[in-house]
């Protein structure tokens, strides 16, 4: 396939993260969810871990459940704790002289600390038990601290809210061909200026080492002033472009990766939000255009986004590079 | 009216984030208070909304009836759940047993527990009802760490509390004319690094097809230090603009929208603030000035900026173009 | 003073937010702190009022004393409507007939249900008395959501921290003159991508009417990577400024303006500070430069900035401009 | 050494924020760990310090002291409030006449009202406790707001994550040689946006001076979109380079430091991300070049990223300057 590009190392920019040796075919760069295909080793999970980027980045459910643990383990320790100091010293538990029973005295005790609703029908008596529970309620204000900071910190976290098309299209432009895919906010959000930056990975065969190279594709338009509607983001094939001259076979043939990247202000959030996804050749069609997602109202009164329309498309005559001059 | 456009697609951009046949005439795209005019379909309500933005967004009144609407909600749930496992187990009710009166004891204990304020007059007894009670207490840090994060987030949104005039004016502007509008910050904030961004929407007919085209409109100033009085922003009716050579009456009768957007540091909220607005040719007025809206104080120590005065103006002779080279 | 200046139009920018009207000699600008010297009407006070501004802006005492006295009131409220809806339905209150004992004994349960400390010993009993307590329990967590966010919000907002040196000076620069000031960071903070931007107004006879114009002053550095040490901002008082070809006595006599700020990134508070501040022509020194504020430490290891030297300067011969071709 | 520099004073830069005469060699400017090697004298040290960097910075260890230690010093002190107005005024008290024993039920009562907790066993009665128990609840809730926006705020603080190679590295570079260093996130974060910026910092004789110069090194790349795998950052040494035309001995001789700064856009802590090293002419390895430190997973499918590797080089010959010009 390198045989039709000019000059393989022309263009090619390695500012992309990622290296000449990093990824084959098959081995996609970026997920679709704009992750990277990554793994890291050699230092301690520990060290290799930032707490806050996990937890911020968990699944709702499991997040909940891990808040739940944390708080269930919390109130053991010190339930034991308290047991182990003798529950005759938490006023007000029901005498009980099961075991368990003053285990869990000592439990629910804990658990009114901790939240600091202190009901205070069961309540600490004597210096070590009002130690522990001067303790336990400043580790509880600290710890909720922490929880309460990344609930709401995962609330209201700047996202994008971004649709993307499935897939990506070689439609006709301007007596041409451009490379296009779609995107739309699919929420009650509104994003200004809004940018996009595509770099494709190609793997290709350089002094016959399998190597892949990185080049950003230039956008017809990269930058919008506000996103209201669809965005159709265009890459002209023309001779800027590092696939210019390829025929459909070769495109298709092409085993490379559009890495998307999206970044915008947000005024609600008051902060940057940016999303990022891929589409591989296995995702691009051929000779396909995409059909309007958006219509007036009947009243005329607004518009309307119909974003389950964002892959519709048709078929569309493509002209194919007539000279194939690296042939 | 296109007639009078040397080349209606020249300078036109389509990066306003409308798209060609968005909206006519009658149908405004960005409404005054800089909301888009525009609704989505094609996926569930629950997937098109954020949360978030409903809530930061929503209105005083409503959000705090929804707050309280919420709160007396989870209270409900939770007084059932004690009122089915029995009053009996949450000791200090006043023993009534008149099923409602018992489910209010359930209620106002729920309310304590939630809140964590935990009089603990009345308290849980026995595994069950301490283990709701746990949970209660709990879930009501959570759902406050919401609650509580969005009313501080509402309160100390960074807004740009911007006020714009009622009207843009076409005034007489260094040996011509220019389009107007002035705008100021109504509140003690202070906004650096002020920007503005002016689009004009044309509603123009091409090949026969009503089509809606986008300019960005040049400005003899886009960008200002600080914002301490009041702005006149001037887009120069010359040779660069989409509206040169347009007569008064081809002007009063372009059915244009112009799409503000400005963009400021505030150093109070730390943070870029934006606000958007838009005029229609329903809001242009030909040949009138904005008369002066400050002035310095008696005793010449300070200046005085009249909010009041923003849509001062008085008419003003405006030269029409000479020569209409393209009728 | 304006026929030394080239032409008095030329150069001269009207982005500063000031107007050309807006203000005298003697009238300054923007204040020694930064802010503007500048007050607004024509708008219902309550509506000219950023109630997060104020409140962030105020100093510490009076804010700490709002904050007491809104907690007081609020109880007062609340204290009231417990009392009139008898103390009898506050269990554990202490039995006093006195009205205004009854009266503190529902102040302070309200001030315990509004914290959450709820100590329990003065509980509500039925109705109308638990319904109010569940609300104010409620209304507490918002209000105090409000009162420690702007608590915190105060203590960890982004400043600067800059100090600046009390006078421009006009100092010897390149075989010609200077306009000098010094600014540095006091506190343990540190600054990256520092930039400064100097406006100066000056107040200008044009057609017989005095006018104030502002123009940007070229800096020989407007931006350093890491605002480590003290800084020297310098204007080259080159053909690029406005105040070329000016005498000694001219440029003492100018009443003009220096409008400063200072913008850079504080990686601790992870946000862009801001910081303003002016020079009047009463401030400037001529023939002065500045001596150096820091030094290395005895044992080489380390450098040391004397905060104290920020002012020192010492007398220095400024070549006076040769020929004034304007005069 | 500067006799080998064209002109010691073209392209040096006094934007790195230090001065020329702030540092000698064995003084380093910018510590390892991106602080600057400065000391501050001349104002109160009250004055010098801001206590939200000093509390942000802290090691964890002892913040939690401190955190700790502040909780009981304000327990001591409205514990003896509490005591000097008589402990009888504290209801539920075990009726010690030991003063020591009194102490701690009113400091016990303290800790239960500061952290809210007010489990009610322990209560005010009177009018001096009951005022003193409400202002001390209100005093609890804005303390703590410090202490818990202080505890999120350090773990939810913005940081880069960044690992840099302990060395830089003289390795042949395009015919040529070039100065690199490497660099990764270790940590489950994800960088985009990624710039660095590299000032080389000299002390270089002029005039028989010993003054220090500072030079921006131009990068082949200075800017990345995405930091997924490692970045080795690369100076060629050609005609733009300050170290141009240097033999081996000469740049070994040279008493240079580099001042990295990084700078990048987290969208996890939506927020830029700042991080700072340095080398110094010791940290300095001449003929070594970088091995690879990711590869391909044995199934193809990702990457793997070794970041005990960074550091990992081999010998390799690097091509002298032919021709010294400048001797």
């Amino acid at each position: 396939m390198s045989k039709h590009f000019k000059n393989p190392k022309e263009g090619n920019i390695d500012n992309s993260g990622f290296g000449t040796n990093s990824a084959e075919e098959g081995g996609r760069l970026t997920n679709k969810d704009g992750t990277t295909n990554l793994r890291k080793t050699g230092m301690p999970v520990w060290d290799r871990i930032s707490i806050y980027h996990t937890l911020i980045r968990m699944q709702r459910g499991p997040f909940l459940l891990l808040v739940f643990l944390f708080y269930t383990s919390i109130n053991v320790i010190f339930a034991s704790i308290y047991f182990i100091n003798g529950v005759e010293h938490l006023i007000g538990n029901d005498g009980s002289q099961q075991p368990w029973r003053q285990f869990m005295d000592a439990f629910f005790f804990s658990a009114q600390t901790l939240t600091t609703v202190g009901y205070g029908h069961v309540a600490p008596t004597g210096m070590a038990a009002n130690t522990v529970a001067a303790v336990e309620s400043l580790i509880g204000i600290l710890i909720f601290a922490l929880v309460t900071g990344l609930f709401y910190g995962r609330f209201a976290r700047p996202r994008a809210y971004l649709i993307f098309s499935d897939n990506v299209l070689v439609a006709p432009y301007k007596n041409g061909r451009a490379v296009m895919f779609r995107v739309a906010t699919y929420k009650n959000n509104h994003l200004t200026d809004v940018s996009a930056q595509v770099t494709i990975a190609m793997h290709i065969i350089d002094d016959g080492k399998q190597v892949t190279r990185f080049y950003p594709l230039p956008l017809e338009i990269s930058n919008v002033n506000s996103l209201a509607l669809s965005w159709t983001v265009v890459h002209h094939l023309n001779e800027k472009s590092p696939l210019y001259g390829f025929t459909k076979q070769e495109i298709l043939d092409a085993r490379f990766e559009l890495i998307i990247s999206m970044k915008a202000f947000d005024d609600h959030f008051s902060n940057t939000v940016l999303q990022r996804t891929s589409y591989t050749y296995r995702e691009l069609l051929y000779g396909e255009r995409f059909l309007p997602m958006f219509h007036k109202a009947d009243n005329g009164d607004y518009t309307i986004l119909e974003l389950d329309k964002i892959n519709d498309h048709e078929a569309a005559l493509v002209q194919e590079p007539e000279i194939n001059t690296f042939a």
